[in-house]
């Protein structure tokens, strides 16, 4: 299977605007985050994408500017997904701030079930795979996860302030040591097809919180 | 760029006895590693690992049986070079068992430094891969895990006993949350180009441990 997307050679018709929204582009880009999640994308063939959408072989090009272009709004597209799970969970008022973050806790362990563990965290995939990416996705990606650790850290200082954790305690730091083991924990889990890792890693990062 | 270890159909002349060990075989093989550890195994062509040995492109199945074969002799080859890599900072007795965590982490530190962030983890690289590798890498994967995992436990044993961290801890429990989460410090510091990553994770790690 070809590397994908790779090159930013245009070939083939002019792209439309890549402001255009069509039912078939909005289902290309929806394919494309499952084909990254699942398997990343140096094994993601583009026809592959477009055949599991119907989309004829010749008329990518009508829809992305390149597939660089396709892979940076894949990115940006899981990434406001995500950031908008992060925010149903930390902005419940509902729960008490540390309950929000066990709540998301618990639901990307039933997410990584629902899809019998094959589909992890896109961004921790590319970023593994940064050695055979176009390097402009690398600032990107560093900033996908800076801004879910500024809204987790946003979660801990409440959790500070409500004194659920320590005063002294540091929730960027905090936010920041999360990020870095959990996209470890969820590696581990696509692995051993198990919850057990992210409970793992969960209910210790959740130990030094309360000391 | 072709998927590359991926199929185990023979082709071509048929393999050499798989105990057998010349100087070309080695250089495939260290030569395989080095792909995977900087790139993975999608991106990786076998092609590629021929041309930087100077193998003819026809020779891969005179010295492998199948490419599967081929990855998992890499597998066990890599994990045997790390085991080594940690008795040999976790049976230093010139250093407190702490310290000698300490040491394997700047070893680490420098070793990521040296070749410019480029090369991660392969166990890392594959376990996050899974999803487009042979089925039987799995179960090898997880074991690599679970070795260096039992080397780290004997050493944070030590250090319960020498009373350096708590005669509460548990090392096996400790040892799991230290490879879940360092596995996710080495993908961001790879992504980051920086240490800054693997010394936050150590740093939360060790302030885990003396509480």
């Amino acid at each position: 299977m070809p590397v994908p997307i790779r090159t930013s050679r245009k070939r083939g018709r002019p792209a439309r605007g890549s402001g255009g929204v069509t039912p078939t582009r909005e289902a290309l880009l929806r394919a494309g985050v499952v084909a990254l999640t699942e398997r990343g994308f140096s094994a993601s063939g583009i026809d592959e994408i477009l055949r599991t959408v119907g989309v004829p072989k010749g008329s990518f090009y009508h829809y992305f500017a390149s597939k660089e272009a396709f892979g940076a709004e894949l990115i940006q597209r899981y990434a406001e997904f995500f950031a908008a799970k992060l925010d149903r969970h930390f902005g419940n008022d509902m729960l008490s701030p540390l309950n929000r973050l066990r709540s998301f806790i618990a639901d990307a362990e039933s997410s990584m079930k629902r899809y019998d563990f094959r589909r992890g965290c896109m961004i921790g995939n590319l970023g593994q795979e940064m050695g055979s990416l176009p390097e402009s996705y690398r600032a990107q990606l560093c900033e996908v996860f800076l801004d879910w650790q500024a809204r987790t850290a946003c979660c801990l200082e409440a959790a500070r302030q409500a004194g659920e954790i320590p005063a002294t305690a540091d929730p960027e730091r905090l936010a920041a040591f999360f990020w870095l083991g959990w996209e470890g924990a969820v590696l581990r889990a696509k692995l051993e097809r198990q919850t057990a890792p992210l409970r793992l890693f969960a209910q210790g990062f959740l130990d030094t919180l309360s000391r």
